[in-house]
């Protein structure tokens, strides 16, 4: 017998209520049915992100929707500014680049996030920027950026503000409409508890007046405007992922009743004590601003983070995620979003701490634990 | 207590079994298990489709894999050709002109199969088309295309063979090498028992070599070429849908347990069942071509499908399909592919006879069912 932990940034946990309605049999999507079950999802999916624009749903991953908002956006003429500070930035100009779609970059350190001001020159700069491309929290540093700052930047101007929110919108504090974010990006292996397969999206009235400017895009399974005219009818252009909405629903349910405020501060809560236990064991928190949804945490000089990841996945069944391309061995990852209670930061504490000491670290067993269980009885 | 039957041409049934996979927790995409479970897979759907092809699956609906097959095949200077003879054939054509690909199109009357001459002289009088876009069974008026005569023709040529069997595949016989398929597409929730969210793909070497000719293809969610590196090494460039794999997996192996020549052989005899109970009932059967996984039946003068089908629905409980854009009304079609027994065909027919009696047509109760009787019981 082998008890499983996923404690990874993406597939997180599902709640065995979402799970058992992935089983409910398949039903028809051109019903009332599916029209119904359609409707509450957005209207819910609106609470969860605290907007009133329209909410779209594609049967792809978090990507599909990413190159939904890039090939739709940009009419002739005009250009994108993308933000990179890790992977998942790069995927902003990478996107641009695939379609021939004019771009500029705003390139940040890896292990920092962008500054606000930078964006505000670019966008003072080159009137030609329809679209700014940021990342909420870049997974593959751990930095969360400052989007409500982005947004009221971006706001006083005529472009919009479109935010990849895969890792940690709904977990992380992000607030749609007050922030003026115009298009938000989520997937549904994250922090709505749900298996991946389903990207979400919500669209706002400045967002869907500049799909307007664009007059043909290179889009078919992405067509915005199509899916947005489909949305308006509580339809879809093309066969939904019905099983997964119906189970996203149950999950999204349950954000709403716990209420997106307690959340929030339930996420925050984790954070914390994760840095606390991470700090306590020595090791340093690698991104200058962390995200809610995860820490990424330096290993010290000499050890490899795959081995240790692997250690705490073989012998303890916990998953954390290592480090991705030029962080690959340096640090690990530990997620603390979605379907996650106090006793996962204590897990993955512990499987960190007994995995560093067989590697040779001086550390004090419990230490860890310790200093997260101060923060986590609070 | 309602019980509801779902005999619609995708969704289709899914086996508990499968249903209950779904039900899974989930894992980590970046693991041998994942790796080992996505081999299992696609070894599984190479003997499904016949076929040494590599196999890919996108987390889309099928269109997504119909858009694949386009953006990324067709070179500079050369066209595709594309067959209409209904809702899914035009796709084709609207998906090339979405992305501004040059296209030719032979347009067939709806209810009527390709006449394979007419393909070969387009190919020869035009020797820049670089592939033929077809479709197996165009869903929207149950029309089977001759695959096997088309896939001999273009084989012929430089031309690669592109077969939409998102309908039909895994249900009618369909011989993916055999019949010279360049590239099949796929989607999970017809023949292949699961819920809506994944498309499958079969790839050839002689489109592997003609996606090398494509320079900069328009695409980055569907690029074929990073698709196909990742599945070298039984991984996908982007997050997986992993759950809908795992129970698509127990899925196949159900129809490989049955043996592919029986699955062909049972979906023939229910397609023959269904037409000899609706010829009994007076009904005349649409296409000239028959599909074997759907039927589609014209209504009598003046009695309108649409109000057929609901009747069947709420009052039975048995969902069959209406007509679609300019076959609305006037026809119904009722789908026998997947998981469907000998059973599913009488419950169709019985909700039939009762429905259409009850708009006021003459018809025997039972005369359907007889007939259909006469052909399963053999």
């Amino acid at each position: 017998m082998r008890k499983d932990y996923l404690l990874t940034p993406g597939p997180s946990q599902v709640p065995a209520e979402v799970l058992l309605r992935l089983a409910e049999p398949v039903f028809h999507h051109r019903t009332p049915r599916f029209k119904d079950m359609y409707k509450s999802l957005t209207e819910k999916l609106q609470q969860v992100f605290l907007t009133k624009s329209d909410v779209l749903v594609f049967a792809s991953s978090g990507t599909g929707a990413m190159e939904t908002s890039v090939v739709n956006l940009i009419p002739k003429g005009k250009k994108a500014l993308t933000i990179e500070s890790g992977k998942f930035g790069e995927r902003w100009t990478e996107i641009c680049a695939a379609f021939g779609i004019e771009h500029d970059v705003i390139k940040v350190e890896w292990g920092k996030a962008v500054k606000p001001a930078d964006v505000e020159k670019k966008l003072k700069d080159d009137p030609n920027i329809a679209a700014v491309y940021a990342t909420l929290v870049e997974t593959s540093t751990g930095v969360e950026h400052p989007i409500k700052e982005l947004g009221a930047i971006v706001a006083r101007t005529n472009a919009i503000l479109v935010v990849d929110g895969i890792s940690g919108a709904g977990a992380n504090e992000l607030r749609v409409d007050d922030w003026h974010v115009d298009i938000l990006v989520v997937g549904s292996q994250k922090a709505l508890m749900l298996p991946p397969g389903l990207a979400v999206m919500t669209v706002s009235p400045k967002a869907k007046a500049l799909t307007e400017k664009v007059v043909k895009a290179p889009a078919y399974y992405f067509d915005l405007k199509a899916a947005l005219k489909a949305a308006g009818k509580s339809d879809t252009p093309y066969t939904p992922a019905l099983t997964l909405m119906s189970a996203l629903d149950v999950a999204v349910a349950e954000l709403l009743k716990e209420g997106m405020e307690n959340v929030f501060a339930r996420h925050a809560k984790f954070a914390k004590a994760a840095r606390a236990g991470f700090e306590a064991m020595g090791l340093k928190v690698y991104p200058e601003r962390p995200a809610t949804a995860l820490t990424t945490v330096l290993m010290p000089e000499g050890i490899d983070g795959e081995e240790v990841r692997n250690i705490a996945e073989k012998k303890y069944g916990v998953n954390i995620a290592g480090g991705q391309e030029k962080l690959k061995g340096k640090v690990v990852r530990m997620a603390h979003m979605g379907y996650v209670g106090p006793m996962d930061i204590i897990i993955g504490l512990a499987a960190l701490e007994m995995a560093l000491a067989e590697k040779g670290v001086k550390i004090t067993l419990g230490s860890g634990v310790a200093a997260a269980e101060a923060v986590l009885k609070q």
